[in-house]
């Protein structure tokens, strides 16, 4: 089976708003095993919404729509679906409940008028009720098309899609399989990886498609395929993952939903090791990543964020002469901040990464991207150069990647 | 005038990347004049592509494609605009002394048989060079309608879209004036502020569109108008600004492109002040977000990310009988970490947050969610809990937003 996926709002049309929405719900979609065909987003107007749900219901079994079902005034959806469907709307009971369970939530107990208006549904349409908001979803037929109307609050929709609506589609239809595998690679370009996968590549068999996905230092490749017999698509998934990593078993670094801050975490974790940081350019990223992870605290001590200089000499025991001598972009600078909030915090590892994020601050002899990175273990303290030279989030973010590498590199060694 | 965007990619049809490059596109096209109409997605088979194109070319002016053009086995975008343009691939020089160039930036000498063949340009279009990669753009006209394909990765996207292809739209066509301007508020629900401002609404001048779009406990207010003449349409928008701000004074922080970190870094510098932050359940992100800002080091010390209870009273000196007392979530402790950090740094403000970010460490008494935020300055020391209740990631963000809007509130008293 396969679906569209239609998002509305001119929020998107402006480029205010990036589109995620349309992202997870074709991940869940794809995971159940419906092949997401097109995705499309129209405007707020209701002759855009009628072409988009044209558009987006020729020739496909089940269209996903987010988007326009607020209460304020902007959200013309519900009226355009009611006249798509040749539908009217009428007040709904267990909506109303719901709208009122969930703002007491809140600490309120008078529905406004424009709350109290969510609460009327087209008569044509099965409700599906949402906890997490005050607008349910509505799934609709149409000339054998199946149209599900979600709200575009990400929350909400998330919700809805992974408590109600997949469960649902997988109780009313038979579906293949579709399998994806992502394997994750640090330190190739993308050119060079290709070049060195060429041969591998002519042999894959028939229907298994290989895609190259890089960003932020990475480089993700994807194995997709589909068939009736999902544990037959896996072995020859896993029969050319066992030759990959023949060839290039230096890179890969995880697979799937996997980040280099999980993996990370999950070596620290298996090893019964602790980490802290003490970051200059990177500003409090690499912490934040490291503690984006659930259970971060059983292996996160804490971290220094040492912009200025006084804090390098005075919090981290950074030599103030060497900052004079070597600039504070340099090798021993890097190196005992890393000892530095190693002892202060009494971690066993930490990461310690000094740079010039951009715009301002470079030179010739240290251009904006040049970044120094030192890992400290029980073993041994190691640092590394890099030249990244895009913007200031760009560098942030590689410099970023690069440091959880090292320690992931590091990690390795030990045990 | 009007544009379709097209994204090629079977990595968006699964969900695996979310697309950046419409957004960015479209805010760049709606800054020049021209209209986004739809926005489609399709992917990475000849059929696909040729049925994305004949959609968003169907009565369009422009259509702005990205994806499909880089050098690896998966990209067969090329092949496929040349069927549709009856064209056929040719190396242009140029294109090769490009890709030589760019390549040798980054310390290369040999050019891979890969990278050559992006030197290979249907021989029908203009191309237009890239100074980021080594896919150029190219640019084809078919029934009146221009085609301007452009590259995949973002950073090179954006480089052409900025640098060369908008200069060049202006340079060919006179485009109408579309003005667009975000309101930021902070601190309301949308049913609430659409409530409040349900009078003023009604009064709008025809031609003038209100969206709230919220996120993050951010709810934006964006006005959209479009004319022949942006000076009219800039007068009437203002006009409705003003009689807004006599509605919601206390709520707006920011307009357009404002963010909250970057609006707290303007009050920050214009006031000669300097900040720090003793993040516990934030785990780095405010000071993240605050260095995310170019320019940042002039009013960021550094911060101490104390996750583990040792670094809270060893570091910032928060009295251990309080965290045994009171729970390391709490009031007291919040204090003490904004005044330790304070100290620590030399800093004339500071932000602490302690909380429960989730999944896990929620009790009956402090559910997970709950945050204590602390605001200092030289004046004074204010705390306030907050219980946001959501996931971790949403958690963290929330008490990020709303730690740095307590600064901020702080900061407007100050001066």
């Amino acid at each position: 089976m396969k679906a569209n996926i239609l998002t509305i709002g001119d929020e998107i049309l402006i480029g205010q708003v990036v589109d995620t929405n349309s992202a997870f719900i074709a991940a869940e979609l794809n995971k159940a095993g419906i092949k997401v065909q097109r995705i499309f987003s129209v405007g707020d107007e209701p002759d855009e919404i009628i072409a988009g749900l044209d558009l987006a219901g020729n020739n496909s079994d089940f269209v996903f729509v987010t988007g326009g079902l607020g209460p304020t005034r902007d959200d013309i959806t519900k009226q355009t679906i009611c006249k798509y469907f040749n539908s009217v709307l009428k007040l709904n009971d267990e909506v109303l409940d719901d709208i009122r369970a969930f703002i007491g939530k809140r600490g309120l107990t008078e529905i406004s008028e424009l709350n109290r208006k969510q609460a009327e549904v087209p008569d044509k349409c099965t409700v599906i009720r949402n906890t997490n908001g005050t607008a349910p979803a509505m799934w609709f037929e149409k000339t054998k098309t199946h149209f599900v109307f979600m709200p575009g609050v990400p929350h909400e929709m998330k919700g809805l899609m992974t408590d109600t609506i997949i469960p649902k589609i997988k109780n009313l239809f038979s579906l293949p399989a579709i399998v994806h595998k992502t394997v994750l690679t640090f330190g190739s370009f993308e050119a060079s990886l290709a070049q060195i996968l060429e041969d591998w590549h002519k042999q894959l068999p028939e229907g298994l498609k290989i895609a190259y996905l890089p960003g932020g230092g990475i480089i993700r490749l994807r194995f997709s395929m589909s068939g009736p017999e999902k544990q037959t698509i896996v072995n020859t998934i896993n029969c050319e993952l066992e030759k990959l990593h023949q060839i290039i078993p230096g890179i890969i670094f995880g697979y799937d939903e996997d980040t280099m801050e999980k993996v990370v975490g999950v070596k620290l974790a298996e090893r019964n090791l602790t980490v802290s940081c003490a970051e200059s350019c990177t500003g409090g990223k690499i912490s934040s990543m490291i503690t984006s992870i659930p259970g971060s605290s059983n292996y996160f001590k804490g971290s220094v964020i040492a912009y200025s200089n006084e804090i390098k000499t005075n919090t981290l025991d950074v030599n103030a002469d060497d900052i004079i001598k070597h600039g504070a972009v340099s090798q021993c600078v890097a190196e005992q901040m890393a000892k530095g909030v190693q002892k202060l915090t009494g971690s066993d590892c930490s990461i310690a990464v000094t740079g010039i994020a951009g715009p301002d601050g470079g030179s010739p002899e240290k251009p904006v991207g040049t970044v120094w990175i030192a890992v400290s273990t029980n073993k041994r303290t190691i640092s590394r150069k890099y030249v990244f030279g895009g913007n200031r989030e760009f560098n942030i973010l590689r410099a970023s990647v690069a440091a959880l590498n090292m320690l992931r590199e590091e990690l390795i060694q030990i045990n």
